[in-house]
């Protein structure tokens, strides 16, 4: 194979994206230099926050840039190496993106070990996004024993893993999800105390207060919007909210308006707060080591939703803000 | 004298209280038992969270009863005593709120020193409203050298306190204040290094951008609203807000409904948290303490707007809300 395969950002999507934001365009095959290896993608992550930097302004992160490769989470395979340490068949995870290959660098790459665990596990419950939901759960929900989590889009990779690390912390865990077979695994599969199918709800306020008999102390918020306003209603004192992600917004086009929610905090003493898996760097080590741990206990599970092919990537991007995935959505785009 | 004054909540205010939701009451003058004092009202407080008790539903507090005299922060004279170690002529603080004599009992008095401080400011600047700037500010806010500091209702008994230990903690400080007359006195007598008046202001976003050039790292809210909505813009990586207050909205009839801030506070890893100064209790003799060391070495100062006469006491509560007061809004209703 002599090409490269990659997807840039075609134009800035306005509003909800579309298959046009993307082009897929083949660049020479590069070389390593010294210093250097060259990587097939094996799988690569597509995830909310990649939205926020497809605009123009502030977010979480840079901005991509249009005529450039949309990076992140990435694994593969070494197919020829200039790095000391770092061999043909060797697996490791990066960030280097939308693209069939990639050179990187020593710094740039973590080694993987599949004996340890799928390398997929390093773009989910062993990477981004299980850190982000035990960084973001435990430095700002911080659950204590019986008392009441409430986790918003639940059945996404970052919400599961959330709701049953507050599972091990003994608390009472409740899920908000879109559907009726995301409500029945994360109670059947994953534990979970109750779980509320906000598509199916005619009045979410009332099926949440019955599911917090004795009010809400932790909420991690991926959502936003309208179910967030719900959730807040129902705050105990001293309540603590992770805003991790507000997935209903990132595709509006008007002014995301609604009941303001000074009052609530104020009348709860209750503290929000928001975060990304950056903000927590120097904790990594910490939670991975926490989180295979779990897995190798069987504490927590995991869930994947895998689209083959390198050249649905943009498709299996906008899939999340459809909510068909169950867990975390990934791409694999070759055989190991 | 031989009667007691008293106003109690005649009935419960729907929006903008009047005179009407008060009822000056005259009640035999009690007698105090063994362990109870009788205390005569030298100053008695009036602030802005006592309209959230005369509402019906959850806030602060528990609600204050209809039929029942409003309480809050007092401070008297002994006129008879009971209580060992209490004498007549001994000055107190209590909570026995809107009346003109009260019994108190050892437990329910804070003996008070008028050689240390002028009584009045265990109402203010060394009472309620001190702490209530001190332990926001400093565990919630937490403010370091060099970092702007945003305080709206600055020229309120909290805000002046707040902005004045911010600049005590080396912050640029910047207050939001209601008339040019208050903006004036926030600059030359308490060193705030910008103040914007917002009722003359044509575009408090651009006044606020311009006198905040590095941003916003803490924004001590004591009013809500579009003034709120403004100061989040500015936020930088990291700010921390507490919320003492939101007095635009204590009145309203009509919901609060603004753009929702979930996605400032993400966009900037920002944390907010409500609080009342009753939970930071434990932390009472340390800012006393620390407030009444400033105001020793004039490091703060404060202001009191002082209406004489107990029957102008609910004339006193509603000016609050028209911003009337610079500092502590007190009323005296006898002399010492």
């Amino acid at each position: 194979m002599s090409v490269n395969k990659q997807f840039i950002l075609a134009s800035r999507p306005q509003g909800m994206p579309t298959a046009e934001n993307f082009t897929l365009i083949e660049t020479a095959m590069p070389k390593p230099a010294a210093g250097q290896a060259l990587v097939r993608t094996v799988y690569l992550s597509v995830d909310p926050y990649m939205r926020g930097r497809m605009n123009e302004g502030k977010s979480y992160v840079p901005p991509y840039q249009v005529g450039q490769v949309i990076t992140g989470g990435t694994v593969g395979v070494i197919v020829e190496s200039q790095i000391v340490g770092l061999q043909e068949g060797d697996f490791i995870a990066g960030q280097w993106g939308w693209q069939t290959h990639a050179l990187v660098t020593a710094g740039q790459a973590r080694k993987l070990d599949p004996n340890q665990a799928p390398i997929s596990t390093a773009l989910g419950v062993l990477g981004m996004t299980g850190l982000t939901a035990y960084l973001g759960l435990l430095d700002i929900g911080q659950p204590k024993e019986g008392e009441t989590v409430v986790v918003s889009g639940a059945a996404g990779a970052v919400g599961m893993i959330a709701g049953q690390i507050a599972k091990i912390k003994g608390a009472r865990t409740v899920g908000i999800a879109g559907s009726d077979e995301k409500a029945k695994y994360l109670m059947d599969e994953l534990g979970f105390d109750a779980v509320i199918n906000y598509k199916k709800s005619s009045d979410i306020q009332a099926e949440l207060t019955e599911a917090c008999p004795a009010g809400v102390d932790v909420y991690f918020d991926n959502v936003g919007g309208v179910i967030s306003d719900s959730v807040l209603k129902l705050l105990n004192k001293g309540a603590r909210i992770p805003v991790c992600g507000q997935i209903s917004l990132y595709n509006l086009e008007q002014p995301d308006v609604g009941p303001r929610i000074q009052s609530q905090l104020l009348i709860s003493s209750a503290l929000m707060k928001g975060f990304i898996v950056g903000d927590y760097a120097p904790r990594f080590p910490e939670g991975l080591a926490a989180l295979a741990q779990w897995l190798r206990e069987n504490k927590i599970k995991y869930a994947e939703h895998v689209i083959e092919g390198f050249e649905n990537t943009p498709k299996a991007f906008l899939a999340l803000f459809s909510g068909e995935n169950l867990g975390k959505q990934l791409v694999k785009t070759a055989d190991m």
